[in-house]
């Protein structure tokens, strides 16, 4: 290699000295590595973990070992009963109970006979696609809900749920269905204007308040624990007796009514995969299997971001999808995550799903033994539970805390308040998303650049912006890619931005010292992971631009895939061979 | 900082030896960086490389100087005229008379005056809406078309252009307007069970063989440069000729026929933009204004990256829109980019924009003089000279060189050429576009980590793949990410991905000797040029994952925006404030 400048830096020398190898021994390092594994193995990457969690597809281990591992890992509750320990119990039994109290089947509606086929087929086909997204691992869509969008999100959300069980709490009979505030405010608005019971606020209230001050007072002595976990329960018990013996329904107080006892009769015989209409009805059913797992799976993560465990996708949609299958055996509309009764279980102190199994016993004791009694339920006293649960949810710190670090995610919280708030859930999440993955786009089709300098008393480069004790090298523009791909989308923009930089460091060197203008481009593609061709095809082009202008191109520390693709390309012979291990590795061997 | 490892090494000493600050204070250089800039100052980036384009917004140059820079960059063809040369004339002059034989106005339609007006109206529209896309700089957009693309690109579309002059070189009359290989096969098939005249394939065919072998000659001989480019004019001449002595269009010749001699008239009093249909058709000016910039940016980038230069799209997307303002008041309809011109206008060997001016000129001449001779001009002759220019457009060995660089890429190449062939252009660009921003946000939500060792004889640290000479340290496990966001769509598979490694090499560990259990996680995070909260939240839970497991995480040269945004997130103290300015750094902090 030709030294292009006149200086000669002991860094250089002392490299030589350090280490056993030569440094020429190391410049062939870079270019003669093993080849990298190629596309077909990046792709089937995924298939080889899947394959992985499935061990009774891998030979080592035996088939029935294996077959167990397999189902526990779909079905964890095989795992949660061996592992669940008795002090978990008591948690999970007041949870239970607190959610039992407002687990009252909803009124059945009156539906056609045919009406209600085609809703248990949609169940049914809805439930299958859900269960298959999950089986074929589809579940990392999961993450696209990030930690911004789901704490603007919960706040949306509690603040719509809030304000529908109003109409509970004021005992009004015509409202919306609407979710949006604008909706709901106008709603309340007009009911305000019928005749309205009074009786019901105040039963409401009462009781909302009594649960509120249990809470307090679990926080202030750690001893009542128990106190803020039995209120709800104690709080339907009692509402109910109240009404039961003062016969307040009679005098305006609204109760539950028509609960239907027992279990409910099985429906498998009504389910129809003849007829006109089957495909149609799938296509139904996909569309309500997307709607119905975006709520889900985003009011699950939201309390899984909150309690600070993880939500595995893939079990979700299989747990989901099995729900509703059965369910449309079991006469079951399809099933969607509930956010009230999630926050309700959230806030009453739940530890493990056991909470479910108990709560699902209360219920079938209940149905069985006291239908009769929670006929007289007053709806008010639900309203208030949900409401005491709801305050919690909106986390203004966290929202302040992601303001001060990253402005972009603090956006897409506020997008997801607002469009909850203001639209359907289902936009709200739409437009979180959306400016999430605007940044990433942006950052890869918009990368920048930055110049390099030396820090002081090492043999790192780094940012002159970020280190401004970093020392340019005269004549030597070090810069640096920040970004993981040179493709498509943006080769054609660095190329522009790096030939812009040496323009004017040019002009800048011939103002200041004339006989410093640049020599030597150094580029670190270090962050560079994998490049396209046309990315290579813009290389190609910087070279050529750059050699007209007599400056000499470099490359320093090039990754497996890149320098694999820049061989097969034959753009090494292009600069010369001037392929360095490191930035110092490229001073060195220019004599700098 | 403890140092949990019983080890002195080496390269800690010699690094504190090597330069005049101490280790300590390099250290803190990482931590007390400048700020970096807010997002407000990158999104207004764009803003403000716009304004130094327009020059006359910067204070510093004068108005009159700013206005006629201003208007050079919006209007190049001020610039061309500066630096315009003679010796490139003659090519143009050249490529000119070669287009100008194909630029034949076609058979005006009978349209009703209402359709006229609202076509016209369509039109003006489109044409502002172009001009504004361009003036709104959106021309990046451009970009999105990768090199891969434009070759599947132009192999599809030359064939299927080639099938379509078919009808022209046969004297078919009835044919399809789609433009897929299917219907167009088709179509030609069930022609051939009508009579058809073998007249127009002779004459067709034998100017086509003599255009080829001009060609071919002019290849051999340099001296002969001049008889490919002046063929297809020499051939429409005596084609005409031909026909017109021979009358041969009595017998069964087509010919073009219904020249509209003279200059368009004006058609700016049709305009309408009153009346209650004006959105209605604003809209479709929009949609029109989209499909015809894509395919006419995608016909330029095509020809641009066969030629090595480079499409500006806004300046592109101005001209289309001015073209089409003016076309609006001339009696024109939508232009777009025509494939089947361009690529004769390239194979003509055409040199700047000036061929355009010539051929306007000779255009206009032979309408206003030879109008009742060019009556005689031949279909087929005008086929065969586009057939001519046509193979040069399948370029095999960039596919296979595609192929050999980038399997990816190939995919996408393969997705143009066969969506242009078997669909539309439009389907073929947008499977292109979606296979290359496929991989894009593929590699930004799967990144990979990679395991690092010491690359013998030096302080770096690289992919122990890669470089299977570097030597790992025992009871350290050093790592990178290779992506350059760590977000909400990757977070948590990062975090899963390094424990997953930490538990493996833990396993690895205790099966060869016992003693060397992993204690360190070293984290470069070098490549990372931005986090978001979510990326925030999952290394605060590996580092309580591997705290749980007896494990310090150190991470090693943080970038700017990075190491800011865990400073503000309170990070830094959570790991100790082990945080280094290099892989080198860290272990020598160990004393390993």
């Amino acid at each position: 290699m030709a030294s292009p400048l006149n200086h000669t830096s002991t860094t250089g020398e002392e490299m030589a000295e350090l280490g056993k190898h030569d440094c020429v021994e190391r410049l062939q390092w870079v270019l003669n590595t093993p080849k990298p594994p190629g596309l077909s193995q990046e792709l089937i990457g995924t298939a080889v973990s899947w394959r992985k969690k499935v061990p009774f597809l891998n030979k080592q281990s035996g088939l029935k070992n294996g077959l167990f591992s397999m189902l526990k890992a779909t079905f964890p509750i095989l795992s949660w009963c061996q592992n669940y320990k008795a002090n978990q119990f008591k948690n999970d039994l007041l949870a239970a109970l607190t959610l039992a109290s407002l687990c009252i089947p909803q009124d059945p509606m009156a539906n056609t006979v045919v009406y209600t086929k085609l809703v248990l087929t949609v169940t049914f086909f809805a439930g299958t696609f859900q269960a298959a997204f999950g089986l074929f691992r589809s579940g990392f869509l999961v993450d696209f809900l990030s930690h911004a969008a789901i704490v603007g999100f919960m706040a949306g959300t509690a603040i719509v749920i809030g304000l529908q069980q109003l109409t509970g709490l004021l005992g009004i009979t015509h409202f919306t269905n609407n979710t949006d505030v604008i909706s709901v405010l106008k709603a309340l608005w007009s009911s305000f204007h019928h005749p309205w019971n009074p009786y019901n606020f105040i039963l409401g209230c009462s009781f909302l308040i009594f649960i509120l001050i249990t809470r307090f007072l679990g926080k202030k002595n750690r001893k009542l624990f128990w106190l803020p976990a039995i209120a709800p329960l104690v709080s339907v018990v009692l509402a109910t007796l109240i009404v039961f013996l003062t016969k307040a329904d009679e005098h305006g107080v609204k109760i539950v009514k028509h609960i239907k006892g027992g279990l409910n009769p099985s429906s498998v015989h009504q389910l129809q995969f003849n007829g006109p209409h089957v495909g149609e009805v799938a296509k139904i059913g996909l569309i309500v299997a997307i709607i119905a797992l975006t709520e889900a799976i985003a009011v699950g993560r939201s309390f899984a971001a909150v309690k600070g465990y993880h939500l595995d996708g893939n079990k979700e949609m299989v747990a989901m999808g099995f729900m509703n299958i059965i369910g449309s055996f079991t006469s079951c509309y399809v099933a969607t995550g509930s956010f009230s009764r999630t926050a309700l279980n959230f806030s009453a102190g739940c530890e493990t799903v056991i909470s479910n199994v108990v709560m699902a016993i209360t219920m079938f004791i209940s149905l069985e033994l006291f239908t009769k009694l929670l006929y007289y339920t007053p709806v008010a006293i639900l309203a208030s539970i949900i409401l005491s649960a709801l305050p919690g949810l909106i986390d203004v710190n966290e929202a302040y805390n992601i303001w001060k670090v990253d402005k972009l995610d603090f956006l897409a919280s506020i997008g997801a308040f607002l469009g909850v708030m203001f639209a359907t859930v289902e936009i709200g999440l739409l437009v979180a998303v959306t400016i999430s993955f605007a940044k990433i786009i942006l950052v890869s089709i918009r990368p920048g650049t930055e110049t390099l300098g030396r820090i002081p008393g090492s043999d790192m480069f780094g940012d002159v912006n970020q280190y401004p004790m970093a020392v340019k090298t005269p004549g030597v523009l070090i810069m640096r890619l920040k970004s993981a791909l040179l493709c498509f989308a943006n080769a054609n923009f660095v190329r522009k931005r790096i030939m812009k930089w040496v323009i004017e460091e040019e002009k800048g060197s011939k103002v200041g010292n004339a006989e410093k203008t640049i020599q030597i481009v150094i580029l670190d593609i270090s962050n560079l992971m994998d490049i396209d061709t046309s990315g290579i095809a813009s290389m190609d082009e910087l070279q050529k631009n750059l050699d007209s202008n007599g400056i000499k191109l470099a490359i320093a520390n090039p990754r497996w895939q890149v320098i694999d693709k820049l061989k097969l390309a034959n753009f090494v012979p292009k600069i010369g061979g001037r392929v360095f291990l490191s930035i110092g590795g490229a001073m060195a061997s220019f004599s700098i």
